[in-house]
């Protein structure tokens, strides 16, 4: 038997994981530093918490579990089997005495149950009736634990979570049907400070890593203002998922859908115009003007022209739709979105991100539903980087856990994809050199004379606190270095009857070359 | 609709999740401290690569998978639709030109059609023909990893995974469906020093975990040379079942069951003298004679009699089956775990362990059949702990790659529980108080006009390194000083106008209830 994985899953050796955990590392001690503090839930849930919260595609991807077996066993056992009780009660022995009428009726009971049983076995399984699935994300699970065990939790509730997902997706490149997920979330708190500290966190993380990234920013309310614009408010999606397309088919493809659709012409263009300006729309400022407006040429997507004028794209769009909202009636929703999102840039902009470019995008929809203020998706910045995914997004969700029965509770978080960022961190070669590997020192076996004395230094340096490894079996020195080298172990230890009757150890540092005549205390103090 | 788990599974709380993370840290620590590297394996694996390795019994714990149809509708389109595709071609509106028969005939094609794919559908779905399954442990995935990358490694391998396992267990008390496993398993090395670093490693792990505990010692040899002893070679399950049982029926009882299934009584009286002395049956041993034996009155079981007289159990049954191994011909099996056994006391003793006491007892056998030599067993040494089952085990197996295609590799390794090590220091109260919380300090949220300032301190304690939060909304001192207090944060930072005008932080200790008013480098220094 030729062994092998199911499609989509991957081993991870310990070259991966240690890249991996630096990853996991970096993101959950930021979590930490901002208070957030980890749960687990299980890999199981129940099915009905898990349908119907992702979208009838989702549902689809959602993976079942089977019982072997015991939970059709019960059913069987207290439902089919007391319809034949009479019979199942008849030894096989005793059909011996039956006439032949009585032998026939048992035989036909008998095939009946069968019968019964296949049918309805069939039917649980197929109907996924055992009742559980694997998670689809760690948001959901958390309403559900949010709300099981809300009179333990003290609000709001600040958790992060680091766990993997499935999704039955058909796999190919950069898809997993495992995959890890880092999300933090804080829950029972309108306050903007929180989306405020999750880009902070955000930035923090991938200036860690080292990676450029740009934060894109809108608003749910913002998109909802657009539709209340247009006359209508009750066309929300048809708008998102058409500006959605605009990367792809253009602003003219995009007005002509929704003009199909029977949507206003001219509200439309004039909404548009703010959120897909065209060049002689950009509103420019001096670099005085935008330092008076509490923006600093770090802060966003800012270029120079023409040496002395600044083109800040964002700030104009935000201004440009709250002027057409101001002047319209009851836009009261997109004027709400417009100033918590200038709220976000004027408090940012007292801070200086670390190395994050922020930008506030009208065109992010996220797919999502149950968003209904800011919304957040991060994208590479890397001109080396072949890329173009979304490697982190979040949002705020005003009611998550009322289908759980606890309603008017509002959520903000964020989720890293860990193992995009791992895939674009491999392809930039962006993982530090360090920490590579984990054992830093190799003792060399001799053989059975030498053994006790192998196993007292062994000791003695993992006593020390440095990880030690003794080879294990009596083979070639050649053998044993080659060992070492191959797991990019930096030094190895020699001591054989020369050392032992000097009662010292010979230490070779592996990428240098130098060899040194220690005492083990000599040599603790080198490796420590 | 109330949401809840599936049976048999856990939420961990924030406190849940720092104690299991201590076990877990201590764990991990020590595995690469004797330079174990890490791996992880899918969560799903081919049903195939599971089925067959665990008993019958098994095979019925193993969750399987199901996707959501992809599987199938590969199956539908090339397989079934292929059968009917002259008809499949046929528009429904394309019927209003045909005659009835032709008509007729549509309809029992797509009638037959439908009949064929839901019986195919069953069929898959019952049978579990999608083909993944949740691992059962994390043993079987290590085999197949070290065949599927077999050219990567660099044996021997030392590996660690600490990953969940799954079992479709009847749910009960300290039994879950979901759990934990900590394995360590060195594979391509034959040396005893191996077996050696386990028990060290085990010792080790419940030395820094505060817990007592007893490490019990076999070997399969040995009780193959029973067998081989009692000249029934080829019924080593019977004598290992029936041998098993001793704790529960006595010698007697188990002698009584051999008998009957044949097994010659004279040899079974001379080798359970070995295996279950009586009090006559002690070998006893001056604490000097000892001392010479290499042993020391902290290695093991010992017990002291009348003052001078020191009583030690394994040794004694050692030495009495080789003796009685050595008495009797073609016993080599027996004799060469004798021979492993020894050696592992002998070179133990050299070394004091930490706090574990170390036993042989040849009544263990352990139920996986793929041991081959030494097996382990860790119980609880705690006179308070209620807990009686097994909280680490592990053995040598010479052959368990050889199911998937590489043979005469042989392995050892170790698995620890961590959930019932949770279990046992829990219901001991032996967690340390430590590291319960994680957030060090709390900033007061005053309301608008204090909020840079407060963002402003936030940003500087989380760059000085402290975990910080800053309470997000706007809410009553009461408030939030309950939060700080549930949260078991152990200091709060209030910076009001007077604060804010001095440029300075008033910091206060949760515990001891003092206050102080510092600058803000003086507070970062206090709590750093």
């Amino acid at each position: 038997m030729k062994p092998s994985i199911p499609k989509g899953t991957r081993d991870f050796s310990p070259a991966e994981m240690v890249k991996r955990n630096y990853i996991f590392d970096n993101i959950r001690s930021v979590y930490q530093r901002y208070g957030y503090l980890p749960i687990e839930t299980p890999s199981m849930e129940n099915t009905e918490t898990l349908m119907g919260k992702y979208g009838e595609e989702g549902d689809r991807l959602i993976f079942k579990i089977l019982d072997s077996g015991d939970f059709f066993s019960e059913i069987k056992k207290e439902v089919i089997d007391k319809g034949f009780e009479e019979y199942l009660s008849i030894k096989p022995n005793d059909l011996q005495q039956k006439t032949p009428i009585e032998v026939l009726k048992y035989a036909f009971a008998m095939a009946q149950r069968n019968a019964v049983i296949n049918a309805t076995e069939s039917f649980v399984i197929a109907n996924g009736i055992s009742g559980k699935a694997l998670r689809y994300d760690l948001t959901v699970p958390f309403a559900r634990y949010v709300v099981m065990h809300r009179n333990e939790i003290t609000f709001p509730f600040k958790r992060y979570q680091i766990q993997p997902v499935w999704r039955a997706d058909r796999p190919q490149k950069g898809r997993y049907r495992e995959f890890y997920q880092c999300d933090a979330d804080v829950i029972g708190s309108n306050s903007l400070l929180n989306e405020l500290e999750l880009i902070q966190i955000i930035d923090e993380v991938y200036s860690k890593l080292g990676l450029s990234v740009t934060i894109k920013i809108n608003n749910r309310k913002i998109l909802q203002g657009v539709a209340d614009y247009c006359g209508c408010s009750d066309r929300l999606t048809d708008i998102t998922v058409a500006i959605d397309k605009f990367d792809k088919i253009g602003k003219d493809a995009v007005i002509q859908e929704l003009k199909s659709k029977g949507i206003s012409e001219d509200k439309l263009e004039i909404i548009f115009d703010c959120i897909f300006p065209t060049e002689e729309d950009y509103i420019f400022y001096t670099k005085e003007q935008l330092i008076n407006f509490g923006y600093r040429s770090e802060d966003a997507d800012i270029e120079i022209r023409n040496q002395e004028h600044i083109y800040r794209k964002d700030l104009g769009i935000i201004n440009c739709l709250d002027d057409n909202f101001r002047d319209s009636d009851n836009i009261n929703i997109g004027l709400k979105g417009v100033e918590e999102t200038k709220y976000l840039f004027d408090t940012i902009s007292l801070f200086q991100l670390k190395s994050a470019k922020l930008e506030f995008d009208p065109t992010l929809a996220r797919g999502l539903n149950y968003y209904t203020g800011a919304i957040i998706e991060v994208k590479v910045n890397e001109p080396k980087s072949t890329f173009t995914g979304s490697i982190c997004g979040g949002g705020r969700y005003d009611d998550l856990t009322g289908i759980f029965g606890l309603p008017d509770v509002s959520g903000v978080g964020i989720s890293f994809g860990a193992d995009r960022i791992y895939d674009v961190l491999e392809e930039l070669k962006m993982f530090p050199d360090s920490a590579s590997a984990s054992t830093k020192v190799l003792v060399v076996n001799f053989g059975e004379e030498e053994e006790n004395y192998a196993l007292q230094i062994t000791r003695k340096l993992r006593e020390a606190g440095i990880n030690t490894e003794l080879y294990p079996d009596i083979a070639k020195l050649k053998k044993q270095f080659s060992y070492a080298d191959a797991k990019r172990i930096p030094f190895v230890i020699t001591a054989g009857k020369d050392e032992i009757a000097k009662g010292i150890v010979a230490l070779k540092n592996m990428s240098s070359g130098e060899q040194y005549a220690l005492s083990l205390a000599e040599a603790i103090e080198k490796l420590s």
